[in-house]
């Protein structure tokens, strides 16, 4: 297996008749899908998602795939193929085509009608086209087959890509269960056919590599719900993500079984479901659904409430009920279940959630304690039948973290895949399939594009490292007057703390000190507004160093007067 | 079971011949340990520990124990009984005796050794006295004996405390391993023995009350040590806390076994298996240990690092390790074993780690992947063992967040324990045993006590507010100097920003705006600065928030001239 190095550098040019592949997101991070394919000068786009920040990334929004790398070859993408529509495979579409507007849009009916609902918000129309399973679709140089692929989210496609360089086989997110809720199985006997035929290069995703064994079945989920249901005398609250259009679905069914009605909580849950019942992807039966101003007028123990905010989201519902700060009130008695993973890095804001809720006297229900959940991404043992029914000639882990992609490589070794055929990419690396044989050839610069507020890519590492700074040691600014003519502080200095256990009051103490600091200064020669700010930063410096043990982020100003 | 409530009010005077329990720290989260017993006037601490802050308490080197409610009774406190020697339990120590040098300290050897090192840090020579298994003492109104009980550090003890109103029996934190590598076992001939003498209020550890079964051995990690070390051919670098002597002995021994030697890596690592070896708990084969200096002349081979950081902490060995910013380098081949949990709130700086390992070619062995790590606190299964030996009149969760106090209420009820005689308390709940009851009273204030820099308790919520602030939004400071006659802007509007997109420059534009708003106050009779500094507030943080989508710290200073 070959290791990405940083000492790669710019690949050469892509020989004649070979494929060449990017991603320029989710390699190297579970978030911001994203891979571009090159045949013959021409550009196929797999997804364009998003990645959540964490902590060592405060204030940011959303963090973005890297476009440099096509921001000068726009018009060369024949289509952004679109494999599901999680966040992380879609959300970061209507920043590609602020770009370029006219990209055609290639996926499933379900994932189409949430990245179109989301390009409405951003005031964007796209262009589409809409495909299913079996379908193939030439999309400029680019033969596309699609495959269905079960997933956490219905209508999830893998996509079979031909080009006279071979046959490339992106499996998107997927597991295998047998026996999933809608019937539509990932379709292994297409990939056998592919293999047959011959998959050159698999892309495959990478999440669950490192579990063993096999993803249990959406299908259990029912029976536990149907339970704790069976359990519940009173209100029941249920979280989970608000795409995941099957578990909504056990919740309705199993509220139907038990009396119960269901308001659903929450813009995106509303409108996800909306979105999925019109287009028959939920069932939703005869009156169960009711508004959410029609709760209090039921019994407790024929409401189901349906919400968003599993993973602890401070904002969302289920954090503002268990702070007692939203209209909808838990107590003792209530049943709240989280039907979803716990997503590593929201630990903390989940149990607060649960602490906060059991505090009010509910039960919590919640993965670590019952089967309510289940992973969309295939396990190792999944990723071992499919390495064996397609038998690909080169394989490249995709979707995930290095440990995930390095777990995923060692499954193909395991089946047999040669080890010099498992190519080892993250994020920029460039690998060329040529001749039928898969190799990293160099890399290209790919950072992280950060979103905040309205600034798409203006903030950097040394701007998350002033704010690291400001937030944990605290901020001082200085300011003073000073005469142009002889130095003399006419005004000031003054001075300005925010983050500290003492605010303004205890740095009178150094005013003195500042003052006689910058006569000095100036009776030496030092009349430059710049000299004069570095030693009122020092002084200060200095001073809060020994005394409070602190290195805030300090701004001198001083101005001549 | 009693749920505390914010509507507690300051709780009645103690009864004559009741006995009262407050906890200032450890029931509500996992951490800062200590509760406060009261007979006849006379106050008894149990532990003193410190916890460590989470994200959304930036900057924060420590959360202490609230003192408060003891301020004013220092002098009646008989002793400190520190039932074992994690940071937890008596890290904050220190900042009590700073308030009362001449408190005694009680607790076993090992525990005094680890206590003593810490206060030497603080130059704190404290009064102590040594007790072990089976031993009572009388420390005033109350008498002490000492059990053995087992944990993941040598030498921990339960405390049962006799007084008039009834015993008590604290457990410390503990398991019920039933073959230590020390062969010494919780002692539950003493609690049956204690049970058959009547406990009248037991305080139980909950950490682990939600996890069902049993805790696998301390014992059953060698063997997977062993493998793991059969199967690397380089370098072995373990991470654990520094603590962990148990753990340490079994690395040491299967270094011992493999022709390894063993540099340990980290002060506090150092230290501690110092004084555990001198003292007897480590028992440090000859030759094994070698200094880390002498690591690079032998063979990868015959090489052990044995370091801190397993949680992932960016200053710890380990993190700087997967960083390539160490001494220590890693590379393919090289195997790192993480021998410890993942606490909650670190798994992506653990996670972090484990990739930059990865990355650099490293093998990790971790408790996702291995049997490496058991926990040290006895699951639901052993704590049923518990109840049903003591068979305890009251029972009070000690040692957890809300969820785990609850869920270890639970299995008492399971056991027959009235649920009118389980108390679930808080930090501050006031708990009364009076004629053999135990019931909540009352409450007293008991809030975080936020160590940073030299100050303690300096910091609150606000102060951490504004860091958040900081931190997310980052800060605008603003200067003008205005004339004192006319108002008209003299010097300035200058603006600094920090933690945005775009730095100083796009402030630029705002500035004609500024001087026309201050102006136009002025004109309009605004003269007094205060005012001019809203008008300056408000100009900015409209900009801001129109141009930027931002809502940072505004600062706006105005000084007369």
């Amino acid at each position: 297996m070959s290791h990405p190095h940083p000492e790669l550098t710019l690949p050469p040019a892509l020989p004649d008749g070979g494929l060449r592949v990017v991603a320029l997101g989710g390699l190297g991070e579970v978030g911001r899908n994203m891979a571009v394919l090159e045949y013959a000068g021409r550009l196929l786009v797999i997804d364009c998602g998003v990645l959540f920040p964490e902590d060592h990334q405060p204030g940011v929004d959303l963090i973005l795939p890297d476009f440099d790398y096509i921001r000068d070859r726009l018009d060369d993408i024949e289509a952004i193929v679109l494999t599901h529509g999680h966040e992380d495979h879609i959300g970061a579409v209507p920043y590609l085509l602020r770009l370029r507007r006219d990209i055609p849009l290639v996926g499933s009916q379900l994932t189409l009608a949430f990245v179109e609902a989301k390009l409405k918000e951003h005031r964007i129309q796209p262009f589409t086209l809409a495909v299913r399973e079996g379908q193939t679709e030439t999309l400029g140089v680019f033969e596309c087959e699609f495959v269905a692929v079960n997933h956490s989210i219905p209508d999830a496609l893998a996509v079979a890509v031909r080009t006279g360089a071979g046959t490339v086989l992106h499996t998107g997110d997927f597991k295998m269960d047998q026996l999933p809720l809608d019937g539509r199985i990932t379709d292994l006997r297409a990939f056998a056919r592919l293999g047959e035929q011959g998959v050159d290069l698999f892309m495959v995703d990478s999440t669950n590599a490192e579990v063993p064994g096999f993803v249990a079945q959406e299908r259990g989920i029912g029976p536990v719900l149907d339970s704790v249901f069976a359990d519940s005398t009173k209100r029941i609250i249920v979280a989970s993500f608000a795409s995941h259009v099957h578990r909504v679905q056990q919740v309705l069914d199993a509220a139907v079984a038990h009396g119960r009605r269901v308001a659903l909580v929450g813009r995106s849950m509303v409108r996800n479901m909306a979105i999925a019942s019109e287009l028959g992807y939920l069932t939703v039966p005869d009156g169960v659904l009711i508004d959410l101003k029609g709760v209090d007028s039921l019994p407790d123990d024929e409401v189901v409430l349906m919400c968003t905010g599993s993973q602890g989201e401070p904002m969302a519902a289920l954090s503002r009920i268990a702070n007692n700060d939203h209209k909808v009130s838990v107590g003792p008695g209530d049943t709240v279940i989280l039907a979803s993973s716990l997503i590593p890095g929201n630990e903390n804001a989940v149990f607060r959630v649960i602490n906060g809720l059991t505090r009010l006297g509910a039960r919590v229900v919640h993965s670590g304690n019952a089967k309510v959940h289940v992973s969309g991404h295939a396990s190792a043992g999944e990723l071992l039948y499919c390495y064996n029914i397609l038998k690909p000639r080169n394989v490249m882990p995709v979707h995930g973290e290095v440990r995930h992609l390095v777990a995923n490589a060692a499954l193909a070794v395991q089946t047999g895949v040669p080890a010099d055929r498992v190519v080892l990419a993250e994020d920029g690396v460039v690998v060329d399939l040529v001749d039928g044989k898969a190799s990293v050839v160099g890399a290209v610069p790919c950072g992280y594009v950060y979103v905040d507020g309205s600034s798409v890519g203006g903030i950097t590492e040394a701007e998350l490292k002033d704010r690291r700074i400001l937030g944990d040691e605290g901020f001082i600014s200085i300011f003073a007057v000073v005469s142009s003519a002889d130095g003399k502080v006419l005004a000031g200095p003054q001075i300005h703390a925010r983050g500290f256990a003492e605010q303004d009051e205890v740095f009178e103490d150094i005013l003195p000190d500042l003052t006689r600091a910058l006569e000095e200064a100036a009776a030496q020669g030092a009349v430059d507004t710049h000299q004069l700010q570095q030693v009122m930063r020092r002084v200060v410096g200095r001073w809060v160093s020994n005394r409070l043990r602190r290195r805030p982020m300090i701004i001198p100003v001083v101005v001549e007067a």
